[in-house]
């Protein structure tokens, strides 16, 4: 197989290492800790209280994010058999280096005195741009080198500090995006897509052994759900204005996600055999509550209005992993490893169309309108492009028959081996005793 | 088996479909934000501070509470070889269901302008609420339909909400049972046992192949125990008077538990065969100081009070997993699946009775006797009226060959083909072996 | 074998049941609550704020750290195939003890009034006083008797509450090892090294079929590595003054460790066979960052420096891994099942050589090499004093062939039964074909 150079000896390391010393390099020029006087979006940090400003007000919820990028996310992909060490093991790499070029892309936009001031407002921020990444990480999972992995990041990440700066600063509608269901689901889930389609295998049309799960790999799942699915909504209100506004994000979510459980099962039911509940939309689903109500998460729709889109977007989701992502991949060749495109993309557009039709201003729907338009652009395109850059032959991508297979770029231990080796000692000695 | 009609394709989508939108109705009839002008039983919005109320100051203890709930009780009953799906799955349905209609029963007690008005508190309220049902659930796990689990939800949390509300406003004891060692864990252990008892399965006299764990499966429910152990402090403390008194309840919890540690571990190792350790014990017993020191947490006991009760609890709780609950389950027909009794039962009411041992009041005693037999009798008599509910013969209830086996709900990975096969092969060894 | 009296059944129960009586006893003689009145040396409480004083702040900051010493810690060492009730089990057991004696053996040197009164900022540390312990702990993984492992706790928390105090009050660097790079991490690694040079085993010199991961048992192990990972930045940042300075710890460390991941999943590729990761990389290298940031996390080493010290913290450990822990263990007799060298040891001096050069003071050089060399003659000394202690020959250490095994101290499930079961089956029915 000469075409797929998937020995990452070399290639790995070099992009790696040479990405990380670049980001330390611009660390050294342009990033510096908070000085306690930063002015500006950060709706927690200009104190109009009077009492001292409190720098660390945000961390819980910033510790809530973060176990949702580290532990939800990851774990979430860990539900195919032989992927668990990739799911979880690039999920980390990823995040890691994306919080980093995240902190850089979205900063740039905001320097004070020529700095990028470190708050806990900017990391949280920072997790969030890796959720895109994160995000299209489920689409092509199992088709992709970390090399390819790396470079999407680094693209994804930059395209999405430019559209949401163009949602906040030019649209005005970053106060109606606090969930971030446009901006970082929809966005996230688009831009996967696409790669997905331009990464197109047709040798895996008719599926691959490893695509699927074992007993134990989906309970390994599981913990990334519900460790998602709790916290939600740190994820919806860590940065809506404080007081009021982020207690109404908080229990907007928590009621969105409440209700989505139970149209999630329901459905579930009623489309399988049986009646049988199946594992893929119960891991998967039951989150799409929390990203409908993103986008509305902080405006009074009242908590049954939360429920009502949380109850719809179990609904459309569960629905969507039955019947639409197998047409997407026999009739558009776009094969979404994770149905991304059922938890984060049509959720992120219920959840854009929601929020302007919830909103108390007049305008705000156009506005709104650009924003999604806005964000699926430069999803798509953005999308694409990046993944012909992926293409790229030289990238290390795996071959069909090792994809959704950790053993090309893990090692990993010999159970198959031993286990087959100790079948053959266990007859041997048989025979052996027989004689 | 046409008295065992399992499929649920058609009677648990309609039950939660009906159920979710009767909830949603309710909610827009009787919920809406909390205003901020909050006053009433929940001590930390009532702000005898100088400073601006904190609307959000309880959600890092919310978001504690939140985690025991959905990956502490759901992995604590994933120690089953074959009933993880349903353990962590049914956990997050019931869970999520119930905290709704938590919210409802018992915020029905406290309309403000006729509305119920959510606050942090009211969510770790609704949370709490929740609790009692997982508990029961472990009492009855692996043996009953996700319908049947509906219906003792909305009993038992209906219940809880009555019986929750006579403790509170009739006994006044509300600030006696802080962590609620008897309005939670007593009572859902007894309603729990009480259904147990209702749908006693002679059948199941003998054991059951699948009434086991396997070493992966005990790993995954150290899980549940873990998160459960650390956050009880939370548990405890949460709804406590801000300031000294919920310190004093996080410390008493704190070395309550690490008593606990010792004397569970001590005892396992002291009763089983060759002084091994039982992971039942370490799974469950090992959380007894908790549920024990739940009533008396914000009290001033000393540190050493808070240990002796978590060391007792310890020990009662291993002695009961050892011998009591071979003897409910053979003399009293309750089959307690994961001894509930052991680890909320018993140590509810030790919780309860030491409770106004160590309170400063006279008279409390009286009040303190009161409110355990309150729930005690609501757990009792509701929970036997609510298994005769469920022991109707159309909820899908699964029969004694299927018991502690996700496959008649769930869709399992074909591993189960491979084990049917090796089987086969057993077979017909077996027949070989006859021959 | 008469030599190894493995079995617990009276020596681990008493033992564990006079050790918390003792502690009780200790407890009731001279501990009690915080009154709020408390000076001195925690940051927190000494109120120079205007508003009233707040028990309960850093109280998210210790629930992160609990995380951390209970999943983090427990789940890490799960990696081993037939090691995860013990690795998990016993970390309970000694975290659990160890707090207890910790609160103990720390307290004593802060008497107010001849108590020691338990506040949050006292019980973060002794939850990191069980740190020592539990990094030791895995030097000497598997094989190790819990009475052994009880009689390390005993020892090693008590000399490192004298080490801190030494550290603290006599060379006056307490503020300049915020992290504990010094104290706990090199202190816990070398000690353990020590301990595990004591219990040289020469019969292990070519490896034990136990000594190994199979792919679930790695999985579990990156619960544990991601819940450190996610959550160092509160261990770093705890007991850091309030404020900017806590901001300083929080932002150092999560830069740090997010460099760490660029280097250590390179030089794993790079050193590893056709550039492969490796597992035993990725769970520990990755939080080596966390470890050498810890002495100068709090002071303004800028966020590259921060970046850099991670950078080289994960080269240096997973070279360790590679190329230093197999010379180790066949030049110096040191078998360290973890490598706790390469993830607290090396980069725990690291961080103690850091410190200085990062310090604005003249002075603190000296100061802090004195520091440095107390932790290390402490550790290394009392470790091996406390390896001949737990070789006397009647604490249950296991034979050899018995390390690495649950199966020793813990009640298994009869997988293997099965397993050898099957294995007979699938022998006959080979057989049979062959015929």
């Amino acid at each position: 197989m000469p075409a797929y150079a998937t020995n990452m000896r070399m290639k790995f390391p070099i992009v790696a290492l040479a990405l990380e010393i670049v980001i330390i390099i611009l660390f050294a020029v342009f990033v510096t800790y908070d000085d306690g006087k930063s002015h500006g979006h950060d709706p927690h940090s200009n104190a109009t209280h009077h009492e001292e400003p409190r720098p660390m007000e945000l961390y819980p919820m910033f510790q809530d994010v973060h176990v949702m990028i580290f532990i939800g996310f990851g774990f979430l992909m860990t539900f195919l058999k032989r992927y668990g060490f990739s799911s979880v093991g690039f999920n980390l790499l990823l995040a890691a280096f994306g919080l980093q070029w995240g902190l850089l892309t979205q900063g740039l936009w905001h320097l004070e005195d020529g700095k990028i001031k470190v708050t806990i407002f900017k990391i949280i921020n920072a997790d969030f741009s890796t959720a895109t990444v994160l995000i299209s990480f489920g689409a092509v999972l199992g088709k992709t080198s970390p090399v390819q992995l790396l470079i999407m990041t680094v693209l994804e990440i930059s395209l999405f500090s430019i559209n949401e700066h163009l949602v906040a600063q030019i649209f005005k509608v970053s106060a109606n995006d606090v969930g971030a269901s446009m901006i970082i689901h929809a966005f996230g889930a688009y831009f996967g897509l696409a790669v997905a389609r331009v990464l197109y295998r047709p040798g895996l049309r008719n599926g691959h052994d490893n695509d699927g799960s074992v007993y134990h790999s989906d309970l390994f799942a599981m913990i990334g759900t519900v460790f998602l699915w709790m916290f939600w909504p740190s994820f919806n209100s860590a940065i809506a204005d404080p007081g009021l506004t982020q207690l109404t994000a908080v229990i907007n979510t928590y009621l969105s996600l409440a209700a989505c459980v139970l149209s999630a099962y329901a459905i579930s039911s009623l489309v399988e055999h049986k009646g049988k509940l199946d594992m893929v939309h119960i891991q998967n689903a039951t989150l799409a509550g929390g990203v409908a109500v993103g986008t509305c998460a902080d405006m009074a729709i009242g908590p049954y209005g939360a429920m009502l889109i949380g109850f719809v977007a179990g609904i459309i989701s569960t629905v969507g992993f039955k019947y639409l992502t197998p047409i997407l991949a026999s009739n558009l060749g776009i094969q979404d490893t994770c149905g991304v495109h059922n938890l984060h993309g049509m959720p992120g557009i219920l959840g854009g169309l929601a929020g302007p039709s919830s909103s108390p201003h007049t305008g705000d729907a156009a506005m709104q309108a650009a924003a999604l338009a806005s964000s699926l652009g430069f999803a798509l395109v953005g999308g694409a492009i990046t993944g012909f850059i992926m293409k790229l032959p030289f990238w290390g991508q795996p071959p069909d028959q090792n994809c959704y297979d950790d053993s090309i770029y893990w090692e990993v231990p010999e159970e198959e081996e031993e286990h087959e080796e100790s079948l053959a000692h266990a007859d041997h000695s048989k025979n052996k005793a027989e004689v």
